[in-house]
């Protein structure tokens, strides 16, 4: 950490910056500069809590150069991660995953027939929700245990593996019987709770980036989860939110060369989510592969117009379809 | 809701929107423009899931009238709600509350010392964490339970009901035990589970405004808690994320009138998290209750310098007892 | 426009309404519903100023179905624009068009080598900046006229056309003689006085889309240009301000599809002022031409860290020929 | 400025680095941490761009000390500056100065009602636009020079100075011909031919904050006026951009003890087009002055629902004297 202390900072008033540092148990290293000093602060093993030290007088700003993350980071890690879903792979040197399938489980027959859709299609994973996070009370909340049951039995008649989201920390011992990998939404990416029990157990996890989550804070909230044992995370950008309406979120897809350099896990990004509208999906999707994404999460829905959840961002079976075949063009043309 | 029909929308594509619209189960009731036709949809009685109708072709957008939310509404519920914690009382009518104390418990002298102090002052409530959302998992998260007996003794010994946050279902047992108050941080704003949770319980509830949420979300996450019965909330703002960072957050004032317009609840503001600087904090305090909040939440800290968390942000037991001289002339200045 | 009223408007309020609408010229035509009126505001020719209705008693919310532009939209121009600049053609059908160059003009030298580099490589257009806009005034503000003329002699020697950045009305006439193409920085989307003159001279536009202007905005700003007689405008995507500060500016790359389905003109993209990294600029410049870019505009520096201005963000000349392999193989596949 | 290096950079990378900073004129100092180096860059007189700098090969971050404005700091100039207006006094010490009018000048009619209503009700200055920014070209532009006089003239029989917008530098002569303040509005705020026209001008200036511009850069924006030589610069804060929509801008009203500390111009607030609500604009006017604003600007119109725009924001003449009496209460308890 660096302190910048004001211009007219006082001789007495550094020398309480620097004893402070030293009470805290680290090293303080003056810089004298020609417009002011600045102290840097050596010894910290981690993350610096600078909030005693911003207000003592004197103090202009503290400048972090640790992170609140290490062992996500590529920095302390150099070799990328692959993440194994059930024979699936995400990460460098694998083929792009693609995960597809409906927002919400609805029916037997609806997620039967979006399996064999997006199977047929070539999907290598199947995505549905049965714990569904909605604004308010007053709409479908989803099927619950019951959803599960069905998404396991359509996994298993398309022989993908599936994944579906927790939304609370009493529900993991039920997903993980019914699911390959678990699923935390943006809404909870800062639910630190459920990130830890998330991180104890052994499913693989992606977790999605919050609505206005910083990548740091994106990369912290999967250190939780590894910091707990549990080293099969994938990170999904899935759009932010800005002041533009235009699009559902505002899909950030520099965060995928960024978070490659940055990390070493795998990261997919989630094109239905991101611009709420049909029409943006299939030309994001393949924007999303050349960016370097190790995978897509697309929803796909049998009979949009009647979805109980997200219908104008869903492909139909045929929609998606024809988006796979432009993949399969693609992926080869990219060398996978 | 209103379905707003493409320029060149072909009559058969009205028509299926029409058909749509009354399958769904309401009735659709075309508004002819000069450039363009629109559809209103009627008959619902709440908000209606636009997804499915979004992206039939010819619609350029859908428009909704209700809203996610509806108990919390003033539209339904005009009278103003006041929520009586241990005989502290917020709301319009009541003086507004002062709640005060650390960021984190840290120490039984810590807490009994800013307890002594926040009381002497004139606050009426006493906070402090137990449990604390950290953005990364390496640095300090709270005493647990042992910091809620600490928080339970410095309330009892200066006669002030406290307040703490729960982070996940499980503590709701013990919190409620040692607590007169459950706060619902930032971070968990849109955690649907706890906030179903919360709502079961007796307890009165702070639920702090998601970091990027709207007013709209803020208003149906509030609607979650009332929905299972707990009709005892209180709205509490503190700053948005936005892309000014010369201050932790950007305070949101504006949404102190505008809420009290919207909702029957009670609406508190916290000026220390909103601003995380100490010299702002004052002044931002006296600017909030101007602005019509029923109380605000302050964070002091008997020796900021040594904090474990956010000592930037927190007011020292003596500049408390000044802020405090200050807001006791303005509250008489505005008739309380 | 649609009115919609309160819930609990009366009949006398909704009857004021209907008056006003109607004093302002426009048609009423109320749409009773099972929770609420809305009336709807028909016979307007173009977007209605809602400020005088939006504050009747009784009403809740104004909601707008025109749009404040016009020509600029696919829905009153279906069929897609080409524009020229000096045999250089942007549009549907067309092979993007890639524009690189520096920043900022530095010295004959400089450009010469720049220009010999990027046209080497194949750009198809020259870029740099003569007049410069910088936050603060203590920094490099161009070489102003001087900078035209080595503009013009690198562009010529060069034999590849050249745009460059006009920043005030007076400075058109010489920009004119110069250059073969303007450009409407960023800062000044909105400045209308600016854009009005843009739109009086027969030269073509680039026009930069504003740090925080939403997709509307920027297709009034072009609606300005065009207004005026001059048709002839390109958008360029650049980036938009969110929270995320780990990238210069969050590249929003959805627009581009969105933008091709709203508006006829084209769009490009540029990609070193909003990733601000070189290491982000070669990934993004490819996922940019396959959502659909009309082509790219590339920060090229001979040598990028004396470059007196974003050089963190500026490819080299091998840098550049190196990404410029990559792209016209993945044109080639794109069917270009 | 702080270069701070990778955790695995090389000594050879340290001390390319290094040579770098010598090369451009500056001094290096190499900081060793425990984890990763760190290098000061010392001797510069002011902003040092980092372009060439961030990126060489194992730099992870460089970090600005010095800022991109000095003479409009607090830090170089510790007292608070005083702006006279033809005898209204903005600053520390004066009481705060309420500015009112119609958004844009309609008639003589209308412009003198507007200010014998706000002179009675107790403003010290009028406002009116003759030159109207609006999003799109089809809308209400303003009177231009007709509307000047019709200002000066009402001006001149209320006895109040009079302040109006200014778009673009050829009308600088009319304006100050006429006006006895110009007005930058926030559209232009980065527009930094007017920022230096008008700094040449010996007019004083109210400087609208852009909307999506930080601190820093309002404050650069300043520096841009006062570095001509012009130092008579009133800030005004009117909204900034964010996510929330339900309000027109969001009000951001700690950047004003913010700006007290940093700067040592005086700073109003400007509720009616921060708010975009007429209900919202008086308690938003109390809480700026308690916040410290050196005055307010308000948005009055004779006849709101007759306005020709942002009628919603404006406040009658009845309204806006009940509002004086309210801050005439206030002031006088703020001590003034």
């Amino acid at each position: 950490m660096l302190i910048v202390m004001h211009h007219h900072a006082t001789r007495a008033q550094i020398d309480q910056v620097i004893a402070t540092v030293e009470e805290l148990g680290y090293r303080a290293e003056p810089i004298p500069g020609s417009l002011r000093t600045a102290i840097g602060v050596l010894g910290n093993q981690g993350y610096v809590d600078d909030s005693t030290i911003r207000n003592l007088p004197g103090v202009r700003e503290t400048i972090h150069v640790s992170k609140p993350y290490k062992m996500v980071s590529r920095d302390f890690h150099p070799e990328p991660s692959v993440v194994d879903v059930s024979g699936v792979r995400f990460g460098d040197g694998e083929k792009p995953v693609i995960i597809a399938g409906p927002c919400s489980i609805e029916t037997e027959q609806q997620m039967l027939e979006a399996a064999t859709q997006v199977k047929a299609a070539g999907a290598q994973m199947l995505r549905g929700g049965a714990f569904k996070p909605r604004t308010g009370p007053h709409t479908f909340q989803g099927l619950g245990v019951e959803g599960l049951k069905i998404l396991q039995q359509a996994g298993r008649a398309s022989g993908l593996p599936v994944v579906t989201e927790v939304m609370r920390i009493e529900q993991l011992d039920v997903i993980c019987r019914y699911a390959d990998m678990l699923q935390v939404g943006a809404r909870n990416m800062q639910n630190f709770d459920l990130l830890k029990e998330v991180g104890k157990t052994e499913h693989p996890v992606l977790l999605k980036r919050g609505m206005s989550a910083t990548i740091e804070e994106f990369l912290a909230a999967a250190e939780y989860i590894v910091a707990e044992g549990n080293k099969r995370v994938v990170l999904c950008e899935r759009g932010i939110r800005t002041f533009e309406k235009a699009t559902r979120n505002t899909l950030d897809l520099s965060v995928v060369p960024l978070i490659r350099e940055m990390s070493h896990l795998p990261i997919i990004v989630d094109p239905s989510h991101a611009t709420g509208k049909r029409s943006l999906v299939s030309v994001m999707s393949k924007a999303a592969l050349v960016a370097g994404a190790h995978g897509l999460m697309i929803e796909v829905h049998p009979d949009p117009a009647k979805a109980l959840c997200d219908g104008a961002q869903s492909l139909t079976g045929a929609g998606f379809a024809e988006l796979m075949g432009e993949i399969s063009g693609l992926l080869q043309y990219l060398g996978h």
